[in-house]
C-alpha cells in the first residue's frame, strides 16, 4: 500500500538481525536456571565509592549543577580531566581547547565520526570490535574496512597472555587506501583484554602519520591495566596531532549509567568533535559531570586508581581460577574487566534443541545458549564482534565480565563446574 | 597542502557562522554592565523541588540505578510516563511499546529524524524554529521546507495574545510535496509563546493524514500552559497513528541539565526511534531517569503541576508589567517561559559601534547587543530562528526567558527602565 511505503523507517534502523544483547537477555529470561548469574554485559555489580556518590548528591543541591552545562562540558570537569591526563602527556593539557565532554564515550565516538567522516570515507576497525562502532561509523556514511586480530595458535590448549592476540600488519597496510580517514583503536581491548604494546602502537602510529590518518583511540578501560599501558597519543608529537583519545566516567568510576565521557586531543580536532556533539546531544548531564570532576580531583587522596586496579585484578584471578579446575584455557587479560575463555573442549550434545536464530550463528552462540540453559551463567559470544568472514577465528571463545561482586563470581564458578560432564 | 586536505572536518561541522548563543554569551562577558542579568537561554534560575532532588539522591545509593539502563529506558520511568499521559490520550498507554526514553528531548528528536528521514526526504518546519531542529534534520540528509509564522499586524503598537501569531495555511499546503516525510510542530511554542488552537491542529493533522506525513510534536513546555492545551496526537486515531509526541524532564521538572527526554507514540513508530537512539547514545542517564519516575509518580501528591503553572504565570506577569511602563507591546504568552517583546520603538543611536558580526545581522541582533551593553540585560534575537528570507518578520522582537528567580526579574525590570531614554 502506498501510504505504508511512504511512512517506512530509514534503512539505518530497519531490518537488522537480532543483536547479541537481545539474544542473551531473552535466553536468560527463558532459562530454567533462575536466577541466572549474569556475566554478560559489562556493567558493575557494585556502586562507585562513597566520595563520588557524595559529590553527586552535593551537586544536586546546587542550582547551576542542575541546569544546562556548556556544550563542551563543565569547566571544572574539563580542568580535572586535563590535570589527570597531563602527567601521561608529559605536558600541561589545555582544558579549554584540548578536552571536550560527551554523553558517554559512545556518543563521544559518534561525535568524532560525525566530525570527520563523510560519505564514502573509510575507517579501519580491528576485529573483534565494540559493536556500536559499526553503526556509529555508518551514520555519517563511512565505510568500514576490517582488519582481524587472531587468537594465539595454541589458544585451544594453552592459557597465555591476551598479548598473544595479534594484528596482521600486512593486512593493516593493505587496508589503507587514499580514502582512509580514520582508524579506531581500543586498548585495553574489549573483549580480548589485550593492551597494545608500545611496538605495535608505533607501527600503527607511523602508518597513520605517513598516510595522514586520524586515530580514534578508545581507552575507556585505561584505569584497569595489569601490565604497563602506553597511550598512542603520547608516542610522538606527530602522532599526537592525529589522535583523539576517548575516556569514560562509567568505566573509570564504576557507573556505566552515568553517561559521562570525554575526548582529549589537539584543539583543531577537538573543536569539531565538540561541534558535532552540540548537534547530537547539545550538552551532557550536569550534576554527574560535577561529580566526575570531584572524582578526578580526589582520586589520588582516596588511593582510588590503585585500589581500582587491585580490586579488579583480584576479581579476575578469583574468577579465572575455575578454568584450571576445568582444564580450559583462557586469554589472561592485561587490562579491562573481560576475559575470553576457549571452550573448544566443551562437547555440545549433537541433538541439542538450539532455536533457529542461535543454530544459524557460529559455535560461540550455541555455547552461550547452552551455558545459560544448562549451567545458568550468561556470557557473550564474541563472534558478534567479527564480520562473518572472520567469525570462525573466535567461535570457540566466550566472554565473561568480572566486574561483579565476589559472591557472584563464586556462584558463577560453582555453576561453571557443572560443565565438567560436557568436557571431552 | 595535501595532508591538511586529507584531515579536514566533515562539511556538517565546518564553516558555520557564529551561533546566537556564542554571540550573546561573548557580548555578555564583554559588557561594562557586570554582572549581566541573563534572560537569554531558557535554563531555570532555581532548583527542582526537594522531593525530586531527594529521589535523585536516593537513586544514587542503588547499584542498579548507577549502571546501564535498558536502551529504551528504565521500566519504572516508562510506566510513570505512560500513567501521566494516559488521561490526556483517554486510554491506557502501553509503557513497553508506546514510550521510549532519550537523552533529553533534543537527542529524542534527532532519534526521530534518524529513524525516518533518508537523504532527500523533506521535513516541514515552521519559523521561528528551535535551532537544533535544523542540524538534527540535516544529519540524516533531510531537506527542510520552511513555513513562516507571522506576528500580528499591529504587533508594533498593541500588546495581544501570542495566539495572534499565525500560520499561512496556503503556504503550508504549497510546502507539501511527494517527498514530505515529516512535519515538526512546537506547542507551546518557543519563542512565540503560542499554543496552537484545536482548529489549527485539526487543519495540520488532516493535511498529514491526507498526505501520510509523520508529525513530530515537540511539546516540551506541555506543563506550562496558561490557556487550554490540545495535543495533536489526541485529535483522532488517524492523526495519532502518525504522531510522535516529545516530552522533557528538563522542562517539566526545572532541570535542563538532567538530559532526560521521551517520546510517546504508536509502537510501529516508537520502535524505530528507540533503535536510532540505541545507535546514538546507547542508553540514557540512569539515576536521573529513576528520579524522573518518582517525580511523575508523586507530582499530583505534591500538587506540582498546578504549582508549576501558577508560579511561572506569576513570573510572566511580574516581568511583563514593565512593558506597560515603557509603552512597549509584547505577545502575551499562552504557554512556556519565553516572551517576545516588540522593540520597534527603541531608537538605536545611528553611530552606535556595533561589531561587524552584529552589524551584518537583522535589527534584533543590534537590539540584543545594545541591551547587553547599555542596559545590562541579556536576551535573544529571534531572527536566529528564521531563514534569511523571512527574518524581517521578527526583526523588532526580542526574546526574554522568565524562568528566573523573582529578584532577578525585578532587577531586569529596573534595568530595562533605562530604555526609556531611547524610546521615541
Amino acid at each position: 500500500m502506498a501510504t505504508t511505503e511512504k511512512l517506512k523507517p530509514a534503512a539505518r534502523v530497519s531490518g537488522q538481525r537480532q543483536d547479541v544483547w537481545t539474544i542473551i537477555n531473552e535466553a536468560a529470561a527463558a532459562s530454567p536456571k533462575q536466577p541466572i548469574v549474569n556475566m554478560g554485559q559489562g556493567f558493575f555489580g557494585y556502586n562507585p565509592p562513597e566520595f563520588i556518590l557524595d559529590a553527586a548528591r552535593e551537586a544536586l543541591g546546587r542550582v547551576e549543577c542542575n541546569q544546562y552545562s556548556p556544550t563542551r562540558g563543565r569547566p571544572r570537569l574539563k580542568k580535572a580531566i586535563a590535570d589527570a591526563y597531563s602527567p601521561f602527556w608529559g605536558r600541561e593539557i589545555n582544558p579549554e581547547t584540548e578536552v571536550t565532554i560527551t554523553t558517554g564515550a559512545n556518543e563521544g565516538m559518534l561525535s568524532a565520526f560525525m566530525a570527520f567522516v563523510e560519505e564514502g570515507d573509510e575507517v579501519i576497525v580491528f576485529e573483534p570490535f565494540f559493536d556500536q562502532y559499526i553503526s556509529n561509523i555508518e551514520i555519517p556514511g563511512g565505510k568500514i574496512v576490517y582488519v582481524p586480530m587472531s587468537p594465539p595458535k595454541d589458544g585451544a590448549t594453552v592459557t597465555s597472555s591476551a598479548a598473544n592476540w595479534t594484528i596482521d600488519f600486512d593486512a593493516l597496510r593493505r587496508a589503507i587506501s587514499p580514502r582512509t580517514k580514520m582508524i579506531v583503536l581500543n586498548t585495553p581491548h574489549n573483549p580480548v583484554g589485550k593492551i597494545y604494546s608500545r611496538e605495535e602502537l608505533e607501527i600503527i602510529g607511523d602508518l597513520c602519520v605517513k598516510n595522514q590518518i586520524l586515530i580514534l583511540s578508545d581507552e575507556v578501560y585505561d584505569r584497569l591495566h595489569y601490565v604497563p599501558f602506553t597511550r598512542i597519543a603520547t608516542l610522538s608529537p606527530e602522532i599526537e596531532k592525529l589522535t583523539l583519545t576517548v575516556g569514560s566516567a562509567g568505566k573509570n568510576f564504576y557507573a556505566t549509567g552515568w553517561r559521562v565521557g570525554w575526548l582529549v586531543g589537539p584543539p583543531d580536532l577537538i573543536k569539531y568533535v565538540a561541534a558535532a556533539h552540540t548537534r547530537i546531544c547539545y550538552s551532557s548531564v550536569s550534576p554527574l559531570q560535577e561529580a566526575c570532576a570531584v572524582a578526578f580531583e580526589q582520586a589520588d587522596a582516596h588511593d582510588f586508581w590503585s585500589t581500582s586496579i587491585r580490586d579488579m585484578k583480584s576479581k579476575m584471578d578469583r574468577f579465572n581460577s575455575v578454568w584450571a579446575e576445568l582444564d580450559m584455557p583462557f586469554s589472561e587479560p592485561e587490562g579491562g574487566y573481560f576475559v575470553l575463555v576457549n571452550m573448544s573442549k566443551v562437547k555440545l550434545p549433537a541433538d541439542y534443541p538450539f532455536p533457529p536464530h542461535v543454530a544459524s550463528r557460529p559455535r560461540d552462540f550455541k555455547l552461550a545458549w547452552f551455558l545459560i540453559q544448562e549451567v545458568g551463567v550468561a556470557a557473550i559470544p564474541p563472534t558478534e564482534f567479527y564480520t562473518e568472514k572472520n567469525a570462525l577465528l573466535a567461535e570457540d571463545y566466550i566472554r565473561f565480565a568480572v566486574c561483579k561482586e565476589d559472591e557472584v563470581l563464586e556462584l558463577a564458578k560453582e555453576r561453571l563446574r557443572g560443565l565438567k560432564k560436557y568436557i571431552e
